[in-house]
């Protein structure tokens, strides 16, 4: 019933989670609340903080952005304790209530447990089912409560036992953090799908998901945790365990190409600069005679400047964003609902006009979005469109924790090239190579045998078995819907 | 910071919950609301519904009254299908998080459950300390809670047999209203301390606390659940069991002093005559020469009119009440603090000036309102103030689900009825006897070996014992306060 | 789409409005929110306070009661200053929009003016067209906002001048308070419809609309402001003048008999005991052989008990009425929509079984409510139902400040008593007669020449001529709806 | 109390206002709301539309931006009609109480009559207080209510006779549009210091301060209004009037350098295309060797690109904006209150590191951003930081509806170049010269006798006479606040 602006709609992957955790600072709760808001772009559909302070836990969890819920002194100050955990949440399921919303929280024996989760899990329905058949009673909806339950469950003694062994009954992605009484936990899985790093500021320790959340709060970047790692960090600082078997890294590749901030580095590497390569290797791969590059924005702007350099061909903003773009908006009446494209790009005519032109954006999903912006260049005198899409085309659905359509509404899923070329209508469509990716990221090309990255949205190879999606569970009960609404 | 007219304010104990079932109604949500609307007095604080259809169960539960939560057809239609349970919650700590309002909702393996309870257990902190380190993760502070997780980890297999097997091993007062899937349940506990009657509304069947939720939507009384009776009402209708070892009946005086509403009717008696009764032998045991009755409104008006009418002395309202009063209201600057003692009553100067007058009230708890009223009183003229309770001194706190100060708050606790009266500033005070107040039910007196009924806060003789209270467990581990603030 | 409880449907006349005012006080704020809180029963719908320190005024308004509106000290504290007033309204058009709420304000050349108005005028709608028509913008609908543009479009120099030049051209009637700069002014029109009192506390002087407003913050009744009077509050003390030519007196005698809380005096006369005096009139005009009294509550109960002493039967409550009603409830489908009826009352069976019962109520206005408690007293067994009525026959509407229906609606207004008594189906019906009520007043019976009160609603003789309803205005203007909605 | 990231902070002049108009089409609010939608960058505090149809005006009004205040169809449907006006606005006391937010409404005797205003009066003070000496009463602190009076109490007939007289008496910038029941009414001062456009969007007729506006509902630009001219829409069609004496053309030039959207275009030049052409003049007239030219994102991007292309120097985004930033954010405590400088820029330090760098921007007002920006610059290894700035130097206040600080707070107006290049800490500063942005309009240079545009916050040449801030009025009086807090 609504013209949405919804990322969903916008036909971009969306990253599920950022997650942030302080040691040791009297305003650990003010620090991660600067943090999340570095990590908006990893989930803006909620927000939580869970701080520590002398034997009691404080919480505040909210729906909406992280400014708009921890920018009062009154919220903080409510927040007391020098550890602090925290949370921005994009919903896969649309299922918002506050009870999902992280850190979750649980009441052990030995003190209190607090915990937030980037990534997603990929045998949790197996997992709650044996539990809930246990006696087990779930709050929430989200796959990280089947760790709770684990290690509340487990029959170890200390809290990292108890944890380790409930991680090596889980498998998927998951970088963690978690508050146990003072001790704040890091952990990232086995495969490390997706980042998170160490770092310092004044006598405190940080972890985060991406640099930038450290740049904003002034902190050093120390390290990135090594998948597989769990750091406990206490008074005593930071102790590293390696408790699982060691596995191939499978980085997670599309966190390159759209999901991280371009200013952040992740495994020794900067995103803005990895664009642009990618960019120009789009450039080399499929130059094409042109007036003008148009980046999609805002996400197609690096790669756009790193195949308008390689071409030397000029740059122009022929696409202006509306920056006030909420989630959602009006839907006027039929007559003219089609004017809702219009709400979030408009095409500058005067730099459009006359010109052959080359669109560069970072991906295509759905394709829906790509109809509407190449329509809308004809429409502004374009005389050429071609497309350049700054990665290999999306075919496979991610289990990771990234929300993507299933198969059959991946526009690259269900057509080839050609067919994809003419459904949005360009003179000519192009993606980057799956060598052309690597060879960006600075490799030779991509292992066939042990790829470097995790690339299963563009090959279909899963490293991690996607258990629950093996065809003995229904979609029902993926959604993990409990029976009340 | 605030001038309070909270009802604990008032100087009143206060039941703590009223609860409602309906089985086999398309319109349960609706005749929920009603029957909850008609038991308001016995819960102020927050009120939910839980309704079951097909499969599904449905939930709105909010703080504040059921008027201004349920009034809306969007919120009743949202709550769909023929079974619903309801309950009223006055919390004795304060902490009216949503996660405490009532009914309480768990996924079992075999399906859904909801529960709404009034009563207290007595042994719920030692119950949730052996749970908790079982590994069972708690999301109320609630003793309600204890009860679903002993059902879920029962190893009985069907759930009335859970149910059985949780409830011989709590302790305490309750009835309770339960829902599994499409089934009705109905539990009073082997003493029966509260109330719960079973009535039939066209083809469905009822459960409520009294009868005037009966009343309300014209439904037709059939009996009292027996103390220890347990009834599940499905589409074969109303099925009894017994399954606890037989106890004497202990139903809580109180509900005919001063909690239940004056037009239910309690194990055959009416709580109306009740009262009258009351008053009338407070008139004889205790009576003084005067010029006027005047009850302390509301909840003397009943015993007042039966002591005047005893005692052939004209009846007036001296003292006028404030329908609007809110549960607080603005502290002004110190200097006219004094002034909030007026919010909700103002003496009738000119009915009370010049006049001997005895004031008839049902209770002194700490005797705060009783110290302002008679003053209120001297101030408007009377020439002489006689204070009459409708019941014995209270001296001890109850454990079964009312809420009652500690006994060093308890006036009668601390003190004889000669300094009472002194403190007070009367210019005599008298109190019924206990055997006056069994009298006024029907009964020769008190029988001293076993009472008909649980007047523990009166006699300090507690039919169940209060395990939780009994020295081993602090104060502050009854709060059930979790870590998280 | 309701089953209102509204007071509305209570089928009960409505005063309009309440309204307060402190000269000289610290708390002048706290002291107001005080005194409308004694005076909620004036008006429900909204309240509003207005005060004045050093050359800024402060308001607050909001829907709603006062205790939920002023009960924060946040809210109080931003209401700072000596001088103060305030107003509870009672909307008659339902139109209760902020810029509706009194008191309003308006900036003068000399200075803000703040105004709040008990009554209502009856040419307000020649004068707003009149005002309209010479370039005034009107930002409220109601017809106090005439009195400003009057004031402000006066070529008169002084606020006082030009207040006595505004009041001057308007009709119909009026308790005002109002405050410019620090002076605060209390006027009561020429007939003394509304009433207003002078009080006194510690140093400051309060202006009220009943002296129950005085009580409850402890201040001393100095005197009535008289009919046709001003009064100018300021350091030099109370300056009283009478700008208007002298009118016979015409308070409103409804305020006996329902309006006015039992606890205030009102022209020397107390209200309680009017109304007990009203119900030993009645008794002893139309007695009957009967078993029991029984009020309808709240408002009939002083009558009730006047007519039970006078007629020496017992007083019993038979009818239970639910303190927790709020305005509105469900209506849940057709098929229970009947039950609504016992939102609020309730018979108490027990009582009422088998027994011949009187009535009494305060007045008849649709008759809906009295249709339905009849009903309910026979369905719990009242051999026979009489109806005593402590008023004459309602049969013509107010246009003095009062909400009514119009003649068509007036039960009283089209059927005799005969018929009445057959809509309601009692046994018996009778009202108190014209003469019978001022009797009950002190006077030895109504001067039919110049009657001692307004009684218009009763005999149709309106003592200022309802100008806007004379013929030549349509109802539709008569509403002040402005062009948006 | 907060580390405010509000535009005002934001170190930008900030535009009032953005207005839109329908005649003729049934979907007038819906298309209304994306046209404000599309003006939002004119004004984010608030938004309002009025509607009419049959007699009958229709209103909402409230603080936010139009997405998240007009995306529901509950709201549009409530807007009916085929005639609609609607406002952004943004204001420059801060005091956005919902009685300020326009369009405003007023009741005249001939019917009802919207407005919305773009720009700001320059002798309302003076006019209010002249007709508040004559009886008229304000309900909003705009300027914009002096017009409104002015129309009620002018003497002329018709409302356009009437609108006629009335603007003849003000001074200042005005676009307006407006709406007597349902005839639309456009107007743009005579000197046309801010734009308004006429589209055509099927049959029907739309007024709008951008192109853009036309754009997003795929309207088509038919023509500028005039500087002077007043357009009647009805369905008559458009009629033109030109009742004012000529004066010379003065549109805002600031509406090119920051105000107005890239992809609209301002009496015939389009905005993008003005700003890179800007930007080339800047290169040329102030070179200097570097590695990267650096936009301040997002307004410097234009003069960015253009600055780039000139001097042929590689174009990198070096500075990365957050695009979640609220308008406020935490403070946390003084120890990391420096933070804040982050919240909405991050330095790429892989970009930056070692390089001599140019930072283009569009302004400098108070220099404070600036100053964080280089400092941020430094700190990620730039060997040299020189800033170009895309305008003159801003050395005076504007009048006309642009909220600019005082001239004591402007770091131009307080410093020549030399001392701002060393508060700013820059390696070099130069700003484009008069003559430049002349040039870059397409004009041979400035025509220092009759400037082509408005230039008065770079040369202090005011084209129309402050008159309220010519020396007689104080500071205070120019804020028009009311008495009333």
């Amino acid at each position: 019933m609504t013209l949405t602006t919804n990322p969903l709609e916008d036909d971009k992957l969306r990253e599920e989670c950022g997650v942030f955790g302080v040691y040791g600072h009297s305003d650990s709760a003010a620090l991660t609340a600067l943090g999340l808001h570095a990590l908006q772009h990893r989930g803006q559909e909620a927000a939580g903080i869970v701080t520590y302070r002398e034997g009691q836990f404080y919480s505040h969890r909210a729906a909406g952005h992280v400014g708009d819920n921890f920018n009062q002194e009154s919220v903080i100050n409510q927040l007391p304790g020098a550890s602090a955990i925290g949370h921005n949440r994009y919903s896969t399921t649309g299922d918002t209530v506050v009870r999902n919303i992280q850190p979750l929280f649980a009441d052990f024996a030995s003190g209190g447990f607090a915990i937030a989760h980037n990534g997603n899990l990929t045998n949790a329905v197996a997992l709650r089912r044996e539990l809930v058949q246990r006696g087990c009673l779930f709050q929430s909806t989200t796959d990280t409560e089947v760790i709770i339950h684990l290690i509340a469950t487990s029959t170890f003694d200390t809290v990292v036992d108890r944890t380790v062994e409930a991680l090596e009954k889980v498998e998927g992605a998951y970088s963690l953090v978690a508050l146990h009484n003072d001790t704040l936990l890091g952990v990232r899985d086995p495969y490390g799908v997706r980042p998170l790093v160490l770092g310092r500021f004044e006598d405190a320790w940080i972890l985060a998901s991406e640099t930038c959340a450290l740049d904003i709060i002034g902190a050093e970047f120390v390290r990135d945790i090594d998948p597989g790692e769990m750091v406990l960090i206490d008074e005593d600082g930071v102790q590293s365990m390696r408790p699982f078997p060691e596995q191939p890294r499978k980085l997670c590749i599309f966190e390159f190409i759209y999901f991280a901030r371009p200013d952040s580095n992740i495994e020794g590497r900067n995103v803005y600069d990895a664009r642009k390569r990618i960019g120009a290797e789009l450039a080399r791969e499929s130059g094409v005679p042109a007036d003008l590059i148009i980046p999609v924005p805002d996400s197609g702007v690096p790669a756009a400047l790193g195949y308008a350099e390689q071409a030397d061909i000029t740059y122009e903003l022929g696409i202006i964003r509306n920056h006030y773009v909420g989630r959602t908006f009006i839907e006027p009446t039929d007559r003219i609902r089609h004017l809702g494209v219009k709400l979030k790009h408009n095409a500058n005519r005067e730099v459009i006009d006359g010109k052959r032109i080359v669109l560069v954006d970072d991906s295509i999903v759905r394709g829906t979005t790509s109809v509407k912006i190449v329509e809308m260049m004809r429409a502004a005198g374009a005389t050429e469109v071609h497309m350049r899409i700054a990665s290999p085309p999306t075919t496979h659905s991610c289990f990771y924790g990234v929300d993507t359509p299933t198969r059959d509404q991946l526009l690259a899923a269900q057509n080839d090239v050609e067919e994809m070329a003419r459904i949005i209508a360009v003179d000519s469509l192009a993606f980057l190579t799956m060598d052309g990716l690597y060879r960006a990221m600075g490799l030779p090309g991509r292992d066939a045998k042990t790829p470097q990255y995790c690339d299963a949205c563009f090959s279909g190879e899963y490293p991690i078995s996607p258990t629950d999606h093996s065809g003995n569970i229904s979609s029902d009960q993926l959604s993990f819907l409990t029976q009340l609404a």
